[in-house]
């Protein structure tokens, strides 16, 4: 699958652009020169620091300073940017677009990337949304790896009028990166996401906010694992919040609807009750580690 | 300090009796076997199973069939049980205690097991509470490590009639299987474990608890480091949170309070506030790390 991939793909993309050299897009780079060596890999960065640090570190084929550049040659167009830039990206890039290019973006919410881009790019060039589900709490060109996306999920969102061409092929470049792709609906994504990933990243800042500085010198490995997300960059989070309110709402409605049980349980002495919600979270990831340790197995 | 307590402890102690052969207790005898072979060390647990499970593993000097012949030449008793049970054990071995006999327990609330002990053992043995912040999601016999406290903390809780001998002998003992001793009254103890502790466990399970089973598969990293502690045995913690009942709810409403925060920020857009929010976390889990790092030098 792997190998007929990158034949297939290196015949539809002779250059790609990734726009933003921070851990997601400096991984892109990397990724494609390690396994699509054939293809160019450009980068943009609009600081001319991360710019230098990309170049000495040789993450891609290029690094140029001037963003209309990096598009010209382009096939594939990423945007690795916080998803609030989105908007106006889609705006500057559209005039120098190449007819036929294909634009996504690495954001981790979907709804208003797709909203942005039908209103922004011309009707010649196809946008699909992608979010790789692979980063960590690092934030930066320096922490960029070429095996960022070995065996990660990759999710594509398609509406009604995305391009099944543009479609087959983003998923064949992302599959040759490693990628396990998946498909949705932007809404779906978005609801999806909110849950099993905006959700414990609130629920570790709620965490580590709770606490008293003096006592967390007492916090042993359970708290450190707990809390690891909120150590990601606050302005990428800001971002995937605040453009996916309703979801990210709803979902602190519901884990706090679940404390006020705990609470109730505890507070009532209800032993019964309590350790049913204790049994039934244990019962619950159990099963989710065995469901990804047999979903590991099937893909090798 | 290492070397200095062995010598100094195996002056003071012949004979430790391990109650309760799980992770926890297993681990002690493993590791006094190790680092402290002059002790023998003698492991019960009132489950047949379990016994077989100790030898065959040979995890102890010696496994007993008998409560009582596991105390009758013990220098040193450790609970190694769920909390709810002290309350019954140390009504169980009062009559069967040598005299000058140290009991302490593992357990991870201290409250109750002070007024427990204070209750129901005689008054020529001496108690002190200990909580080696040791362990894993794991359970059983078959997860015990000879390593398991190595550079661990392990909290020593004292009252104003705590013995200081016992106290220096179990701090000792501690330190001689690799710990680092503190101390601290049994009602702070209780406060700062709720928080550093229980709570990250309360809200790893409202996490799972709130999320749909069939969303789940797309969860990453980041949500199983955020719930690992949720995979804890619901017995041992149902134990913890009903020994510490006013604390546990505290530290709900802690939390609970800081999600009503984030809400508020994210339905309003208010992008300074959640940007605030998210990085105070940031900032307090980064320097917390830099603390614990330092901590890790000054002790090498």
């Amino acid at each position: 699958m792997w190998s007929f991939c990158k034949v297939f793909i290196v015949k539809k993309l002779n250059e790609i652009a990734v726009l933003g050299m921070g851990l997601l897009g400096g991984s892109i780079t990397l990724a494609v020169l390690r396994s699509l060596p054939k293809i160019k890999a450009v980068g943009f960065s609009h600081r001319p620091s991360t710019r230098k640090k990309a170049r000495q570190l040789g993450v891609a084929t290029k690094v140029v300073d001037c963003l209309a550049e990096s598009l010209c040659r382009a096939d594939l167009v990423i945007l690795a940017t916080p998803v609030f830039t989105f908007e106006q990206i889609f705006d500057e890039i559209a005039d120098s677009l190449k007819p036929g290019c294909i634009v996504t973006d690495v954001g981790s919410t979907k709804l208003l990337a797709h909203r942005w881009a039908a209103k922004a790019l011309p009707k010649n060039v196809y946008y699909v949304g992608s979010h790789p589900i692979a980063g960590s709490e690092q934030r930066g060109i320096e922490f960029a790896r070429d095996d960022l996306f070995d065996g990660a999920d990759c999710i594509l969102t398609t509406t009604k009028t995305t391009n099944k061409t543009a479609v087959r092929t983003l998923k064949d470049f992302w599959s040759a990166l490693g990628c396990c792709v998946k498909m949705m609906s932007p809404a779906k994504h978005d609801k999806i996401f909110a849950d099993v990933s905006h959700l414990p990243h609130l629920t570790a800042v709620a965490l580590v906010n709770a606490n008293d500085p003096d006592e967390l010198k007492f916090a042993g490995k359970g708290f450190m694992d707990s809390s690891r997300v909120a150590s990601g960059p606050a302005n990428i989070w800001v971002d995937i919040l605040l453009t996916n309110v309703g979801n990210a709402a709803k979902g602190i409605d519901k884990v706090t609807a679940e404390l006020g049980k705990l609470k109730k349980a505890i507070e009532t002495g209800n032993r019964k009750q309590l350790e049913k919600l204790l049994d039934n979270a244990r019962d619950k990831r159990g099963k989710l580690i065995r469901d990804k340790i047999r979903a590991k197995e099937m893909e090798s």
